[in-house]
């Protein structure tokens, strides 16, 4: 079966061969603590699908994107429609645009985020039943491409991490040297060493230590906060596209 | 006028509302000296627009993505039509997707890459004359949205000099140290305090003295190379897309 489409000449004239359609994916990562040993692991939602190609698989929150809206818009509108989420920044990740990525020819505008623990709690009520939240580290075989998307923004997040402050979007206004350690550990996938961690985020003047205490079975841990005066490396001067 | 095309379904039916193309656009920076103070400055080659929309006004090197080409071939081809370079290693910068971008709607895969002065003279001859180098500070007026688009490279393009070593895309395999602070003195658009930025660059442990002193009209002035063991920052473990 073949239809007709009017086409607005001359600037959009196509033919069928140049049929690329673009849609949206975003990977958004939480931290979750794992019930065995307490200890937080990175975690993403995924949506099963329900229709080909694919079908019964998981795969990333998106869909396409509208004639009429920005790759940003698409993505906030698409993600809340998927899962319900709605993170108060999304960052644009990467196109993917293999050709054989899905079965006619589509290029994936991929954005990703950071969401604390309790903003993804405050959404879970709304979130459609073919959602659940998967650890990154052991994810099944997704639809089309999306163990590579995954991959690439895990990788992109792990060297994020070294040079900015990305670790802030899974953390409270205030925290502990101690959750920001975890926050790392979960990032990287590997122990830190928690003298060498705090003598360097020490030096960084990336932290200002507050006259807050965390107490509890522990003895008390300073609160600490981000120095808002440090440049944020990874945010643009542009705002929407 | 309108015309009809044939559209394969299910996959791919479209209305006309979801008619999105996908181009793909490259930035290229070099570095060129200015003859007024022999000062390095940088620049990148436009390409006069022969017809509408913005027939007359520079652009950046591009075109449209073909059905059958992945987005990395796209860049590399419409570059190669467009101005005859050829940069051995290109890299996708942000798609840039506003509505109103383009007389239609038009998403555009953005491409960036570094070449030495020498790369550039080798394909000086095979350049169309509608292709000409600009002073990146000082742009005309572009077509599109690409004045905002190069404003963006050049923002990521001084980000990344602080934390990899993407300023070795400028340069030979040996240079002074003089050398590499005129190009990050370029790049960031200001100057650098010699023996300040000399301390910096032997405490980051990404050069390498060699034993090749370059001589002349100044003192000889001792050859580094950049150390390969340290992990380039902004390479991924992706090849292709």
């Amino acid at each position: 079966m073949t239809r007709t489409v009017a086409v607005p000449a001359p600037e959009a004239s196509v033919s069928a061969d140049d049929l690329t359609r673009v849609a949206v994916s975003t990977v958004i990562f939480s931290l979750r603590r794992r019930p065995a040993d307490d200890a937080p692991v990175l975690v993403l939602p995924l949506v099963r699908r329900t229709r080909d190609p694919y079908e019964g698989l998981w795969a990333l929150p998106g869909g396409w994107l509208d004639h009429r809206e920005s790759l940003d818009a698409a993505a906030r509108r698409t993600l809340a429609e998927t899962t319900a989420l709605a993170p108060s920044y999304l960052e644009q990740l990467y196109a993917f645009g293999a050709v054989d990525r899905s079965p006619s020819r589509v290029v994936s505008i991929v954005y990703w985020a950071l969401l604390r623990a309790d903003e993804v709690d405050a959404s879970a009520a709304d979130a459609p039943e073919n959602v659940e939240w998967f650890a990154a580290a052991s994810l099944p075989r997704l639809a089309f491409d999306h163990n590579e998307i995954v991959d690439y923004a895990l990788w992109r997040l792990r060297n994020k991490v070294g040079y900015s402050r990305i670790a802030h979007g899974l953390l409270p206004d205030e925290f502990t040297l101690a959750d920001l350690r975890e926050v790392y550990e979960a990032i990287l996938g590997r122990r830190l060493d928690p003298a060498n961690f705090r003598r360097q985020v020490e030096n960084s003047g990336t932290l200002i230590p507050t006259d807050h205490f965390r107490t509890g079975s522990h003895r008390p841990a300073r609160l600490y906060r981000y120095n808002r005066d440090v440049e944020l490396a990874d945010r643009g001067p542009l705002d929407t596209h």
